[in-house]
């Protein structure tokens, strides 16, 4: 067995970034040289990162794609690299003669482009490997934006025969992946974007298993790590020997270059470790939330953030977020009391704002509204929707007047019911708990609160905004509870609702009073249109609101 | 050449109201009846409306559908209807066995139904089509959300033999179309869910014409007709005959039944007539814009709209729209003057609201704007801004309290480039004219005032907002031309980026100043985190903002 040494290399690509991107692959490339590395795996699209939607039907993005991998090529050879075999992802324009078979389109010639991986050696691209399964479904539109590809590519580098695949390839059966074994593959290399949801990370080994097992070779499953609007790459890169033991495991939620060395492989039994031994799903719904955050306001230039302290515990966690995102510094609250807000609430506040160590301002929403309501007198629900309005017109003036990013602090279990005020607390560029169910937002804040007290730290939340009820403040002695269920009824019944698509009747054979499931479900059927204006914000769900989950606006199906 | 009667029902559904549009379905069958008719066709899944987006993912919603054909059967039998052929268009689950070959998803079993063509007949379902070919481009994610048919269904009646296809099935080359001669089909029916865009009409007709010839029957086209949230089915069906002479045309933008007699097809001939020799491009555009307008208020439960009125040429259009297609009594103008409006704007709204005879109110701007400023002295930019978010506050303040839809005026070339202020002049459940470039909401405007001027009409658009400088009047002198190049070389910039997907170079190429062209695609590029928070509206052009052009909103890729 000739002696090998892999390097699986994780990236935090910036879509678009073509020369940004580029320059991490050949850092990546050097730092792995240096290591004694002789092959280096990217993770998919690694150079115009991922996912690049209708950019890929763009040709001048597929150009400058395609001269960014030849530059790359040439640069590693005038460094010296060029001995390092190089595999990257990143989409090029598809051969001429490529047809999608009886389904190309004739009148939109929408797909141009694959979604590919490029090896690329000496100088030159060795060979190009085209994913064949395109996910379609939950938040990708891969059929929409490439034209598949249907051949293996293998290749020997040093004695040991690779064969690429991308990510959704392994997911499903036939295709390029099942030639593996005929293809007589050592090293499978699998380039992913698989995007963080709870409890996926245990699959994609068990899988890496299944497909090592089934073809008798070792898989090595590179993913990228990086927030991507929406999503959260998780990194957790890792690689598999035959016999099902994992051989080496690179971090989560962070970039790294992780070695494997292809004459110890041998040496391997079987394993039982999974994933979930590693990462508490607490820890790692934190970790999503405070990458995506830090990433979408890094990587649109965003140094600082506004929000809203209210003194509850959606404000608080966010803050705290933030706080682990971007540092104290960069994170500004502002108390805005109404006549309805408690002193309790103004003091939860502070206090939050006095454990993190970042900036409260109080701006009352007071004047503003008395000038408001001596010339319109607004009643009952507008009335409470002006107060959030004003609000939200605070936090915008202030993110227009120093440029802060603002952010938008409602969960899962409120946007589902639309128990928020649009244009009032739903206003801002990042929503960070938006697919968060109420219940898990306290599960969060009572973890993270844990997690500083062990480390000898201060509990980040105050106590108060964790014990108390739920209120908005938008009235007189209002608690959430007043129109809506028990938080932890509701949010059982919206994940048989929203994430297991179950009707009225069916969720009410699980137990569930019938009236109460009617009504839930119409708040949320009722609600599409403010969803749809909402603010985008990490994916930890297997069904999160926004394009994972496209309804109509219009729409009188009632679930019964 | 047996004597038979068809009928092409053109209904307007709304979503998922399967029992109403059932009841629609059993109206046009009575009326036909009535008329001679011995086979009616309806548009593509007339019976759940279209498009259901994830609603085909439910169970429930298939079963519903699938007992709501049962049921409408069972009737036609009841009164007597049951001789007559009933093609209708509906979802349905697919059947078990049914794989999409390699593409089937095991992990994620998204696509659980089909996109089908029922044929009804004394009480049975004699057949079922499924579509073949699903658009997955564009607007539509059919691809997404069915499973493809792929067999052509064809059924005898009265000694004259049908083909179904379903809409792309016959924009696309292989598949079921492909066997239309072999089945010896006398007609082909075809069931379209086809949406309004500019010029699109004449395409249709000459594609079935291209049918008719190629496989030598007559072409059944009958397309829904009706407002369905970003999308408005035009209806305009019709038939062509194996020699391309147009045999019948149903209204454009209504409801109508047209019948077509076989035995009268025979001695057609020739023709060349085109679409667009019945509309006008500008009439169709202001059809398209009152019924998407008119059929999303009525769909959703409104009888009135709020907007404001400026002055300017945007709301004027916006208001008449909104009178055409809701009674002046149902459209309610504000006036929002602040320090900055000059006493012309004002003179324009009031013209106008006397013009189309609907309600106006002013509430000046100036009470809050100046409490407001007492207490955070905003300045520049966020001091315009703030301007625009105490009106679009007023607005949906009497949008809670009345219960009116509240209408947002931007045009496209606005919604492009960013000139919008978000939470401002951008609140509102409804855009009449998104998809509109504003050289063409100054064409609208003349063509509907040149319309009413020929009817012996008052002209509803003063002259004083055509003709004047367009301005969003937040600052002293301000005119949009300060900050934007003249708007006809804008929206002729914007086409070729957004519409024909050219990168700068390329546009700089046909003649435009490099430096405009950059500043002006760095703006597109810049607003996407705004468009995805904006309302939707009706879609005329091949290139909308929404679902029809997806782009990230982190993405650092810069046309150069």
């Amino acid at each position: 067995m000739p002696n090998v040494r892999l390097a699986l290399a994780q990236t935090n690509p910036t879509v678009g970034d073509i020369e940004g991107n580029s320059e991490q692959i050949f850092s990546a490339v050097a730092v792995a040289a240096a290591r004694g590395a002789h092959l280096v795996c990217f993770g998919e699209m690694a150079l115009t990162g991922y996912p690049i939607e209708d950019l890929a039907a763009r040709p001048e993005f597929l150009e400058s794609a395609e001269e960014a991998v030849l530059t790359l090529a040439s640069r590693l050879v005038d460094e010296g690299l060029g001995d390092i075999a190089v595999v990257v992802g990143h989409p090029a324009l598809a051969p001429q003669n490529t047809q999608r078979e009886s389904e190309r389109l004739s009148e939109h010639d929408w797909s141009i482009a694959q979604n590919v991986a490029s090896v690329i050696r000496e100088g030159e691209i060795l060979g190009r490997y085209a994913k064949h399964h395109l996910p379609n479904y939950s938040v990708f539109d891969e059929y929409r934006n490439f034209v598949p590809g249907d051949e293996l590519l293998t290749f020997e580098h040093l004695g040991v025969r690779f064969s690429t695949v991308i990510c959704e390839d392994i997911w499903q059966s036939g295709g390029p992946v099942a030639e593996i074994s005929r293809a007589k593959t050592d090293v499978l290399l699998v380039l992913n974007g698989s995007p963080f949801e709870l409890d996926k990370a245990g699959r994609r080994v068990e899988l890496a298993r299944a497909i090592a097992a089934q073809h008798s070779c070792e898989v090595v499953y590179v993913n990228l790590v990086g927030g991507q609007d929406d999503l959260v790459f998780d990194g957790s890169s890792f690689s598999v020997s035959k016999h099902g033991e994992i051989l080496v495991r690179a971090k989560a939620f962070a970039p790294d270059i992780t070695f494997l060395d292809f004459d110890a492989i041998a040496k391997t039994g079987r394993s039982t470790e999974t994933e979930a031994a590693t990462h508490s799903q607490l820890e790692s719904v934190w970790q999503a939330l405070v990458l995506g955050l830090r990433d979408y306001a890094r990587k649109n230039g965003f140094k600082s953030v506004v929000l809203g302290l209210s003194g509850g515990i959606d404000s608080a966690v966010c803050a705290t977020l933030a706080k682990d995102a971007l540092g104290a510094q960069g994170v500004y609250g502002v108390a805005m009391p109404s006549r309805y807000s408690s002193q309790g609430s103004l003091d939860d506040a502070a206090d939050l704002a006095g454990r993190l160590g970042i900036s409260i301002r109080t701006e009352s929403i007071e004047p503003v509204f008395k000038t408001f309501q001596d010339q319109l007198t607004l009643t009952g629900l507008a009335a409470e929707n002006l107060q959030a309005r004003i609000r939200g017109m605070i936090l915008m003036g202030l993110s227009n007047s120093h440029g802060h990013l603002t952010l938008t602090t409602g969960n899962k279990t409120e946007l589902a019911v639309g128990y928020s005020t649009i244009y009032g607390d739903s206003v801002g560029g990042f929503a960070p708990i938006k697919d968060v169910p109420k219940s898990m937002v306290w599960d969060l804040a009572r973890w993270r609160n844990a997690e500083a007290t062990a480390a000898g730290e201060i509990a980040p939340i105050p106590e108060n905004s964790i014990s108390k009820a739920p209120s908005a403040e938008l009235r007189p002695d209002q608690t959430d509870q007043d129109s809506l269920p028990d938080y932890k009824l509701l949010d059982e019944i919206l994940e048989l609702y929203i994430n297991q698509h179950l009707g009225v009747s069916e969720i009410q054979a699980k137990g569930f009073d019938g009236a109460v499931v009617s009504k839930i479900v119409s708040l949320v059927d009722g609600s599409e249109w403010k969803r749809r204006q909402g603010a985008i914000g990490p994916k930890i769900s297997g069904m999160a609101f926004g394009r994972d989950r496209r309804l109509p606006i219009t729409n009188r199906f009632k679930s019964h």
